[in-house]
């Protein structure tokens, strides 16, 4: 979705995967197979273009410093990349930019692990610092029992955990801050996000919260992504506690599925955004076009081709907006597209999404 | 921006052009490079794909329907091209099907070409049968003196002429109809085009007629498409005359220049609209979001690269969404790019779109 839109503005991308038939392979100008995480195959990438960004948060951030050493433009930068990809050092730069976040904690040890129960209470979470995502690398622990279990299966031994407060909240909250290389930030309507066993499925825009809350989760996104440094389109997730306050679940720094909502509903996607705020180009109106807009993720049902059935269906909905990503297979509760519905009222769409989502099978 | 709306909907495509380094190639899944004439060529993109379509009408219709014997899906079919392509034989079927087209006339010799004088009266138009666009291919005969310099500026010993009645027009409108091989039909709002130098320059949406006027032109152009078995988005071009009469001036069996506001402004543009059609899926929506659109041509200025000066000034107008087509180069009067505004107000889009497009030069 970030080459469409790069393509639709006359930029010419390459991009970098380990597989050759990725989808964004179909629609970059020049397609590189390789390992993100090696230097080698960053350095040949670099050398073919005037700035480079992420769609995803896991390529290393050590390995972009060193590219920064030999003058390439990353955006976000490293140092961006590095406070974000650690979800510990994450949380400490927003605690140390006086964000709301839930309480938390290293855990480096069993030892510790318990420390955490103990300071905690039970429930709490516990999550690995890298690499986690969609609920994967997150464990939450019910009772003194579980302590030992979850360090097993989180791997504790061979990957750095911390612990996290439970949180009990009334809604997630999600925010788009695009900020731009030159300065300027543009920010999208706050959007509710359902999840369904830990992974994005529908999100509404604008989340029914009062102007007070939406006024506040902008102001705390905003600042969130400024204490990172970070630069293009930066998601900032959110959790409405019970008592009505915001605190900070995490940061994306690149597009995010929160976003996806924006290519239909706003005058200017967070694709497009992201595009010109990497190149220090003014950033388009995210505002949204009609007063409601749903978007439901596609997962796969069951290992199978990429094209699902049902696209005849889902079509026949008005003004249901399909998008396949044409990924090498579809494989259980993988993201193998999204739809989105705009209109006048939050209702509607919302029926309307639904019933075209429901007829996609991936299988 | 075909190929970008099939990727969206997770539809692959290949595309065969003379250029490697074609707009296309940079956003299909597999780009061919050869004449697209050579039936050789075509076969090998036959090969590859469950649907042959086109998007300009000057593929020969006699190299399709070699094809067409071959079980390949061509839509528009061979039949469809071989009668819009030829201008005069696309005249006699809309007159055939008792539609509205200025008076016309072979002229196969300089006699003929004297008699079409007598019968039209001056100025008539004299034009190509065929290969003819923005205004190549075709010259105003002002006077009986300029008969025999008309004939030879569009060589008519070697290329087959007609004559056509100058039709004095208050203004040039346009429809964008789409046509399912299932059968659905969908039209887009009727538009105003105002043409520069022969070349598209500015299209309104919707155009600034009568509720009757507009009712009356989407009849026609629907009865067009259907008569000449169009199948995808084709555009009618249609002229409004003094007396308020709307007649036919010519069909694109494309997605066509008129219908480029489409992407921002209706809820489903003509490029997705022509794959879903020539994959006989449901067709969409195709009304405007807002109530205003403008859409402004970006034409080169000179010789030069493919992107332009003015991009951060022109961006920085409200609204202004800029689609830059990354040719490989810039030649005066190549179009380059288009930009579209949306909005409540026709004053409003249009006074920002022109602002707009006066930032961006290419040289």
């Amino acid at each position: 979705m970030l080459c469409i839109a790069a393509a639709q503005l006359g930029i010419q991308t390459v991009t970098v995967e380990r597989k050759a038939n990725c989808p964004a392979a179909a629609v970059s100008h020049l397609h590189q197979v390789g390992d993100w995480n090696d230097p080698a195959v960053l350095r040949q990438l670099a050398a073919q273009a005037d700035v480079v960004t992420l769609e995803n948060e896991f390529v290393n951030a050590e390995t972009l410093a060193i590219l920064e050493t030999e003058n390439v433009r990353i955006l976000p930068s490293s140092e961006c990349l590095r406070t974000i990809q650690d979800k510990l050092i994450q949380k400490e730069a927003l605690q140390t930019a006086g964000l709301p976040t839930p309480c938390f904690r290293a855990t480096d040890s069993s030892d510790e692990l318990q420390e955490a129960g103990s300071e905690f209470g039970y429930p709490f979470v516990l999550k690995r610092r890298r690499n986690g995502y969609d609920g994967k690398g997150n464990i939450t622990i019910k009772t003194a029992q579980d302590l030992k279990t979850g360090w097993a299966v989180l791997d504790g031994d061979n990957h750095p955990l911390f612990a996290e407060e439970f949180c009990p909240f009334k809604a997630e909250i999600a925010v788009m801050v695009c900020r731009s290389s030159s300065g300027q930030t543009v920010v999208y309507p706050v959007v509710e996000t359902v999840q369904k066993e830990h992974i994005c499925h529908i999100v509404k825009a604008p989340a029914a919260i009062p102007a007070s809350t939406s006024a506040q989760a902008i102001r705390i996104a905003t600042d969130a992504v400024s204490s990172v440094k970070g630069i293009g389109s930066i998601g900032v997730e959110l959790f409405l506690t019970q008592d009505d306050q915001i605190v900070v679940n995490e940061l994306a720094p690149r597009v995010h599925n929160s976003g996806h909502y924006t290519i239909e509903a706003c005058h200017t996607s967070q694709f497009e955004n992201h595009i010109r705020a990497v190149l220090g180009l003014p950033l388009g109106n995210p505002d949204l076009i009609e007063p409601a807009a749903v978007m439901i993720n596609l997962l796969g049902d069951a290992a199978g081709p990429s094209y699902p059935s049902g696209v005849c269906e889902a079509m026949k909905v008005d003004g249901a907006h399909l998008h396949l990503y044409g990924k090498d297979q579809s494989q259980f509760g993988r993201k193998m597209g999204h739809l989105t519905v705009t209109g006048n009222s939050m209702e509607s769409v919302m029926s309307r999404a639904e019933s075209a989502a429901k007829k996609i099978t991936f299988a």
